[in-house]
């Protein structure tokens, strides 16, 4: 039922806007601000614990992240990096316990903390291991050539996008793709949901609903928004500058905790 | 050292401006702006679990989040409320276990979740009890008139930071203070350094300062204003009006992680 939905909300006439919380508070305020389904961000999971994005080191962070999201009002899809195992049973063992939580979907990526990109046939694998277990978890499969060094990065994401179709993913995710004649062409060729991770000087929402993007997320972009916040308000107080007072009251962020037990 | 070194921070010809993190990466990027000290915020550390604030429910995660910061090169102050306690020897374990990390300092509060002050006794002995085990960890004795009803809240924090501080507390924070006189009163007459919550609508730090004020802490405020900005930057994006590029980048946030071990 939310797998249907959630696949749903890809296929809808406008492009699904997918925000990344980093915790329960910022999950529960994006729900609260009217988005039907959230990611999550593995930087923002990552720098909140100290610790490095992308490289396998979160796992058990991320199913605590997990757990306590899925009980909210809202689709959670969790970015669980490249499945933290080179090991497709093992990946699907973490799909499966984030699938009984109540999680609808699940990023896994094929770039690697090395700078290089994972073997195809082992990312195929991956997903296909997760589909196999868990048919009615989303499985969006991220490819990273733009973000690496390769030559050709839309040959390559066109490629793999294909490979990683034909083992069952549900949707493809191209981070780093901003050209519009790129974003066109993965939109137009790759037989799935394609989503594009937004940026501030790239194209703007109605932009990539026009090159037939599906859905749109901002990656770790709102966990930067608020630690800057944060930063630059600690540094007005120290300067003396006046600060607006235009924050969420007190009230307003205790009204986000969990129901008690 | 440290201890010294902080207590100093409170006799300074400035107050000591203390923000509030909630998280390895907020802390990290206070530091890295150029705050010597910081604090940490219940609010952000029970909001981002999806639990109560001020109830005593994040003992665990206050101590796991001292034991990210403590590495920090910054002075680290943690809230820890009421000690999650009512037994003195239980708050002075907690106290040394903290102490045993790194930490500078602890803030106890005597408000307690059913809207009452603790008995004064009681919190007295909490505090000279974590300062007969911990003599260096700087106690910030908090009291909480001004915010739960009482009827005359400057006299209560008057009566209450006189019992604190014969119990051997090394500084008072009375949050909520914000007319003037009444907070150059409680400076005079208290003695110990007070700390005053800065808020948006109150003194600036230089009112403070004039007033006799030695610390000025954040509170929660950091940690609302980092929520604030990534739900608003999220509805920016989903209404298709333009987000300002100006966050910490990927490699600024990345670089804030802990050394490898």
């Amino acid at each position: 039922m939310t797998y249907a939905a959630f696949a749903a909300a890809h296929r809808g006439p406008r492009p699904l806007v997918l925000p990344n919380a980093w915790d329960h508070a910022s999950a529960a305020a994006l729900a609260a601000a009217g988005f039907t389904a959230i990611g999550t961000t593995s930087l923002g999971v990552a720098a909140a614990h100290g610790l490095p994005d992308g490289a396998g080191a979160t796992r058990d962070h991320t199913i605590a992240l997990a757990r306590r999201l899925a009980p909210l009002p809202v689709l959670v899809t969790v970015d669980i990096e490249g499945g933290f195992s080179d090991d497709p049973a093992e990946v699907a063992a973490l799909a499966a316990t984030l699938a009984g939580l109540g999680i609808v979907g699940v990023n896994l990526e094929d770039g690697r903390s090395d700078g290089t990109l994972a073997d195809p046939d082992l990312h195929a694998a991956r997903i296909a291991a997760v589909k196999d277990r868990c048919p009615d978890l989303f499985v969006n499969a991220r490819t990273d050539p733009y973000w690496l060094d390769t030559g050709s990065p839309l040959e390559t994401a066109l490629a793999r996008a294909a490979r990683y179709t034909a083992a069952g993913a549900d949707g493809v995710f191209v981070p780093g793709a901003t050209a519009a004649g790129d974003i066109r062409t993965l939109a137009a060729r790759i037989d799935a949901p394609l989503n594009i991770l937004y940026t501030p000087s790239g194209p703007t929402v109605d932009d990539l609903a026009a090159l037939g993007v599906a859905r749109i997320s901002t990656g770790s972009l709102l966990y930067r928004a608020a630690l800057t916040a944060a930063v630059r308000t600690a540094a007005l107080i120290g300067e003396g500058e006046p600060v607006a007072g235009d924050q969420l009251t007190y009230a307003e962020v205790t009204a986000l905790q969990a129901p008690r037990e």
